[in-house]
């Protein structure tokens, strides 16, 4: 058999208890007769905590510094995962990001890996021993100052990890039983999702799923790592992120899920000149502040003004920002005025499916017109069908949905295609 | 100007407050002139929390996965250090042990410092930097694991980066206002010494007085580094540790101080048979336990028997320990039985004057006697008298030498050599 990667979320190594549970599970992995390495994340709120700290002794701490900070934290439950497995008689050895060899760019706080060297690693499962990592951080290849990797950054260190040690898979532990059709707490009958092509998680991760980071599946489809998401809490079987073999005889629906994302605000640039560079002076302008934007819509032009409106979404936390920076270039790029809405809901309906069937939009838009549920914004890729409504009627838009394409639990008309000989 | 180093103690940082008030005592030395690098320990009781943890997930947890753990507390303080100094607008660099080139040997948990290569810090601080250092840990030269240099770990390290850098001074930090003649809390009288040679810091830190490690001062003294305690919490000047120049004109006391110590136990071994090699074959006993004997008394044996009696003193924690293993070797060496006793108290006087004051140790005996404290064992070295009495009596003790040296703060008949012109 060969090697596995796991990695623990916080919320898994929370306390000492949670701590013994997870050696348990790990040293049960290391008995199956696999090589075990593990990757940790701070335990509980620890990084939540440290970032407080960082709060009251500077407003706005420098990036070296910070990343030194953050990165005791799993050093913290490295050390104590290692110990506890010790304590059940298996040899197992912590090492930092740097000891691991994640090494990456220079930008403090969401540093990008640009190599993996485990060559410590390697040493330590080759004489037998588990080697537990830190997650989220690695050492810049320049300044060989600590860093850490940003948001998602344990499961990327996973999914690195795994690639560059040529693991058989990359298990993800997390709170939940793996990636569903929707999300629980919005759809009751929302189900566990057994098996997912990297393309549709990807979507998911973009469109709001929570589960696993872009970044993460991103790395993952391009080393072709299969990742399996996972419940540190039971035994049961999760979601397998991987591609299906060519021909392969397993079932797989036309649609992965419905995602939602309440995260965001539209802003609406009121009539600007139709004319050619209006649209890209408005997004130079917000690009400039360092701000990302995700779904555009331009209206066509009213013929008698010769005027335009452009409406486009952006996280809430940025919101502020945007509109500073547009207030401020008003004059120059001349429109009449600026509108902030931050009570909507994006919501996206995502399968690889909708490639070869045909129907999947009208089948959509009746959905949610059926619900009441009106549509203000609407986006699409090309296995991907996303709206922005009013936050009030997300629930009811996704639950719409969800039974409308066969997702809900109980239903037997799931849409399926593949099936034994094709 | 040149360098200096500056050691803060857990209780000086305790919390946000006390960061913000060290990085502020922190930029009034740069602005005075001086190149600055800071060795800090963990945060409050950060430490004792990471032990407390490591205990609940492994009852004896493995040296170096300990080691990684403990070394998180002062990422976390150093980071903080730095950050809050920044936000003053002056530049600040932190560095764990093993990037200020701290480097060890690989004995976990209490690793002794084998070379010190401060590359790094010394860039830091010709670029106008403050280097914050992380105190306690290392790098061990052979396996590159983490490692904590144990008891006094940030002292010396600080002491130890003061060498290799060649500072002017090294200012250790803490709680209280420097070393006093006599614990404060037990002599009302006790004064502030405002000079003392590194022999008698030795001795007094050996004896009991607990404001610096002795593992510090012999590294001062080895390289000739001057320490200056003092209190973060106040502009006082505090103690200083070095040498005097030959023929220096300061005022220099015979007596630096009386120091106690109530952390030893006793270990009478009765009936012992009065003929070479039985006490090497006791001390053997103890030895191979790991265990450290501090004074040890023989008696004159009784011509009657030929029998002898042999005490000695260690730490309380080791006394169970002791016991088992003489227990075991009972029969070997032949002695009548043990007595165990943890009721006692040392009291040493210490001053490297007595060697050039002959009288010293019968005043010593005199005032022990006017104040009623029976003696149970003395030991004595160059430049310094140790009694063992009943814990009871530790108090009246010291106060009474401390009296009759004339160490008391508002005596006017403090005993003096040195002076002018001498």
């Amino acid at each position: 058999m060969g090697l596995v990667v796991q990695k623990y979320g916080g919320s898994s190594v929370a306390d000492a208890e949670g701590i013994k549970r997870v050696a348990k599970r790990i040293v049960d992995a290391k008995k199956s007769g696999h090589q075990v390495v593990v990757v940790v994340s701070a335990m509980g709120d620890t990084t939540d905590e440290l970032i407080d700290l960082a709060q009251q002794v500077s407003p706005i701490p420098a990036g070296r510094e910070f990343d030194m900070l953050l990165t005791a934290g799993e050093r913290i439950s490295m050390a104590l995962l290692a110990m506890a497995i010790r304590n059940l008689g298996h040899e197992a050895l912590s090492f930092t990001g740097s000891q691991a060899g994640v090494i990456t760019d220079s930008v403090h706080n969401k540093a990008r890996i640009i190599d993996v060297t485990p060559g410590r690693i390697k040493d330590a499962v080759d004489k037998g021993a588990i080697a537990i990592v830190a997650g989220f951080q690695g050492v810049s290849q320049d300044s060989k100052d600590i860093t850490t990797l940003g948001r998602g950054g344990s499961d990327t260190t996973a999914v690195a990890l795994a690639a560059a040690l040529d693991a058989e898979v990359c298990e993800i532990y997390t709170d939940v039983d793996g990636v569903f059709t929707a999300d629980p707490r919005v759809v009751k009958k929302a189900r566990k999702i057994n098996e997912i092509p990297y393309e549709d998680m990807l979507e998911l991760a973009a469109s709001g799923s929570k589960v696993l980071h872009l970044r993460c599946v991103e790395y993952a489809r391009r080393y072709d790592i299969p990742i399996h998401v996972r419940s540190s809490f039971s035994g049961h079987t999760g979601t397998w992120v991987r591609n299906q073999p060519e021909g392969a005889g397993m079932e797989q629906a036309i649609i992965s899920g419905v995602a939602h994302d309440t995260s965001e605000a539209k802003i609406t640039v009121v009539g600007v000149p139709d004319k050619p560079g209006e649209a890209a002076a408005i997004f130079r302008a917000v690009a400039d502040a360092e701000l990302n934007i995700d779904m555009v819509v331009q209206n066509v032009s009213a013929a008698s003004t010769g005027l335009t409106d452009i409406s486009f979404t952006l996280p809430k936390t940025d919101g502020h920002r945007a509109m500073e920076a547009l207030t401020k270039a008003q004059a120059t790029i001349g429109f009449d005025s600026l509108r902030y809405d931050d009570q909507i809901a994006k919501i996206s309906l995502v399968g690889a499916g909708m490639r070869s069937h045909p129907g999947v939009t009208a089948s959509f838009f009746e959905a949610l017109s059926n619900a009441g549920v009106n549509v203000e914004l609407i986006s699409t890729s090309e296995i991907r069908i996303s709206v922005v409504t009013r936050a009030d009627d997300m629930k009811d838009a996704v639950t719409a949905l969800h039974t409308a394409f066969g997702l809900d639990s109980d239903s037997d008309e799931a849409v399926v295609y593949g099936g034994t000989g094709r």
